[in-house]
């Protein structure tokens, strides 16, 4: 790209400190380019397919993970790092849901600075509404485009990719 | 899931007119799931490794796209389709750059309707700055956790995936 040509000639014959950037070779390029365009339209197209529920990708994702919990409540670090969520994005959403009536929170009696996400019967409502559409959507989407080998590939290199990341994002 | 079996108990002996709804095999949900959830919190940290510089991922690639332009200047409809952005998106990112100084817009003299986006050399200097931190970000964070063969099977995958939706977002 040009970028690269022009960061590289600001040192002619030079160094810089941290060393010449590690542009990435064609392969890697075009590994990254399609994943990161590919990704992006998906998560566009899978939240506005959506809509007809009045539901985004986060939402979802909320909902889903308090409908598996006993008594459909968790405490809200635990909803973060289970979820795609950072802490604060999910506290943004929650607090959108509670408007909605679908979640409500409480304050944990043993411990004064915790609060439980619960999911209210109506939230309940809204995702045993919303997936079975948000599932054919995945799948037309996504998962029916992977062959069984793919599946097994992505699984293994985005454990890889997401677990570094894990810890970091709070 | 809790959802899955609600929706499926739902219509006893029965079925519903679109057909019960084909929930993820295991393979499909590890799959899913991993790709979904890395990908959220990958997104999310190269984001806020840009913050430094000011620039969201969005706004990187718009600039990087200009900047490898003849002239640094493209149509607004292809600048859209060449990047990772929905048209409505785009729009949004141009007047935050414009407000900036690191864009402007320029009606078409032969479409009356059509504008051109052009970097400035404000936003040249914009994304020379970051492109070193950029890519050093990207490597660490994904490029360098794959082996050449997962460059090539992930390259592959994701262009199936993006074909599909390229048509639609706009």
């Amino acid at each position: 790209m040009a970028v690269e040509k022009s960061v590289q000639g600001q040192k002619p014959g030079g160094e810089s400190k941290k060393g010449d950037p590690k542009w990435l070779t064609p392969t890697e390029m075009a590994a990254w380019r399609r994943y990161i365009v590919a990704s992006r339209r998906l998560l566009e197209a899978l939240d506005s397919d959506l809509d007809q529920h009045d539901l985004s990708m986060a939402d979802y994702e909320i909902l889903a993970q308090l409908s598996d919990a006993p008594d459909r409540r968790m405490r809200m670090a635990e909803l973060a790092e289970i979820s795609m969520l950072s802490r604060s994005r999910l506290s943004h959403r929650m607090k959108v849901m509670e408007d909605a009536g679908w979640v409500k929170r409480e304050a944990c009696p043993d411990d004064k600075r915790g609060f439980f996400a619960v999911m209210t019967p109506k939230g309940w409502k809204a995702i045993v509404a919303a997936a079975p559409d948000h599932v054919a959507s995945v799948r037309e989407r996504f998962v029916d485009k992977l062959s069984k080998t793919d599946q097994i590939v992505l699984a293994e290199i985005f454990e890889r990719v997401g677990n570094d990341l894990r810890s970091e994002i709070n």
